[in-house]
């Protein structure tokens, strides 16, 4: 007997159809073919998904559990996102909730190479939540972006990320980027001032991604920004493999709003990938993430999973250092805090504004 | 003045808040911050997104237009995507209706290499429908598969696919299927039965799909599939620009259902970044997309656009022999009839059923 994935779907459906349903969903995850036509043992015993269970959670709402072969999957990440919920994507009315992995697969997609922990000692800070703000807008040149990420450096932020709209544009192409940002931080910091780390964002396909990481590391940066729905879970593995000196840092651009559970794609898989950090819409902000859903998603990215290392759950998207307290009550230490456009607005007093969110990280205690 | 691109939104939302929410979308999908905070005027006035229309479609529903400059695309194919629709997807409330693309971005992606004609060129067959049929279930040996492909070009059809679930696992590995399979039609066409195509499904990342159309080129094969959601749309169009001679067949897994419109997401963007073909959900099979978006699609793949050269559509999902006159009549001729399932259901009788699908299409008649 093989290893098998467990996935839970949450279907609408009548209660009357619910078997049929279930059954049909298990179909299209595996064989994709009526079952009564298949003649092979192995496939029908093991290929075939099978439908564990089915609870009625609200009316005409079933979680439905489906095991499948962890042998359908390989070790291809694509793969397993495609035996998850290729086909059923298509379907409206499907949810994928939740995913319980094998052991085996659990190590060989291996998780954040680089965690929580690393992400905190890179910046010489032990316990305290880290803070992080965004490089934009784009349009901007290099050099311009530069003078605010040396903004950014001089209050006090620990990472300094690219906006995810920053690619390869003519306006800012990534070398220059890399040059104009990570030497302003360095000449800072040989000045006496204090190390912020930069994050700038991959684009492109995977032979251009590495080119950039490989510009980045010349130029000491130690960490890099990759949207996985956009690039692809098997060019995201590949990459976290090829450079284990660098942390990765997960963008939900294109990770959709519902139909893959926001806790599930973003804190469980987009770890999982090798994703050390993950930014998410926090509730309250620009996007419709509830509050249980943004600690389901940190919960899944900071548990216990199969020796998986802790990724870091950085919400984001329109905060203001007025929430700084409530989101530290809310999530606890183990937590990224990003924010952006709000400082920004501030113009001139950028510093002022930044090291007031600084202080008020540093300065919070619990209670 | 740099071109344009045109994104057409779908946005459920109250009239009064409909110009606000059209706004922010506009900031969404470009500098992503509060424009009162941006002083750079190119930025302003090329890079920030313009809301060039609203119109209430119906009630509550309103379709807004907003236009991005193309600069903020470069040419990537993934920073496209991005652009269009990367935070946005975050937005339960939104869906991407329809994209008109600048005339120099179509010349960048470039579209399909061969396309309709191409690939009715292929199985001498210049203006009548296509057929195919896919390899399945997962899980059987490469031997075995072989042998329903054998089958399936003994009948006659024109293109043979792998199933989307095959990849490279254990059971039935990619260099082996490959070897078995194109072994198994080049034997039937020595023995002077008639060719059959063979469209092998790519798995895992860029430098793995890479080797294995190298594999599959060496075997004599001519055209691949590519699930463009889950391998990234940079991986696919680097595989288009390095394989002039090998055809692409897109398959709708991770597609979704509705956030991206079909007829946009499957039968332009895939058309556009080079799909050949695209395999999509038909009306009342197995999947709930209307007659209404599977003519879209369809006319999407096939429409004048620039120049992009005809792309064929495949509906597919739970299609029978007896519904080959219907489905012509509808799709008209310039199409790609898949049929999998039902054809597997007749057992012993593969050839026969087969066969009897292959002698509906090759003899139908408009009327």
């Amino acid at each position: 007997m093989s290893a098998r994935l467990q996935a839970i779907y949450l279907v609408r459906c009548d209660a009357r159809s619910i078997e049929e349903r279930a059954r049909a969903i298990a179909v299209e995850q595996s064989v994709e073919m009526p079952v009564s036509a298949i003649t092979d043992d192995f496939v029908r015993a093991e290929i075939v998904g099978r439908v564990e269970t089915i609870a009625e959670k609200e009316s005409n709402v079933f979680e439905v559990r489906i095991s499948l072969a962890a042998e359908t999957v390989g070790r291809d990440p694509g793969q397993f996102l495609n035996m998850l919920f290729g086909n059923t994507s298509l379907h409206e009315d499907v949810v994928l909730a939740d995913v319980t992995v094998p052991k085996e697969l659990i190590e060989a997609f291996g998780g954040p190479r680089h965690g929580l922990d690393a992400l905190r000692r890179r910046v010489g800070a032990p316990a305290r939540a880290l803070t992080a703000s965004p490089l934009k807008p784009q349009g901007l040149p290099a050099a311009r972006l530069a003078q605010v990420a040396q903004d950014f450096a001089r209050a006090g932020i620990d990472y300094i990320k690219d906006d995810h709209g920053l690619a390869d544009q003519s306006y800012s192409p990534f070398a220059a980027r890399i040059e104009a940002v990570a030497g302003a931080l360095r000449s800072l910091e040989q000045a006496g001032g204090r190390g912020a780390r930069y994050v700038p964002s991959l684009s492109g396909d995977l032979d251009t991604m590495r080119a950039q990481i490989g510009l980045a590391a010349d130029a000491g940066v130690d960490a890099v920004m990759i949207a996985p729905m956009i690039a692809g879970f098997a060019t995201m593995q590949r990459l976290v493999r090829e450079h284990p000196a660098i942390a990765f840092f997960a963008h939900p651009a294109m990770a959709g709003a519902a139909r893959i559970a926001p806790p599930l794609m973003i804190g469980k898989l987009f770890r999982l990938m090798g994703a050390d950090a993950v930014i998410f819409p926090n509730h309250g902000g620009r996007f419709g993430y509830s509050a249980e859903t943004c600690r389901a998603l940190a919960r899944a990215a900071l548990a216990e999973e199969g020796g998986l290392r802790p990724c870091v759950p950085v919400p984001a998207g329109g905060m203001t250092t007025d929430r700084v307290r409530e989101m530290l009550d809310f999530y606890g230490p183990d937590v990224m805090l990003l924010i952006g456009g709000a400082l920004l607005e501030a113009g001139e007093r950028l510093v002022a504004a930044t090291s007031a969110f600084v202080a008020e990280v540093h300065g919070y205690r619990r209670g």
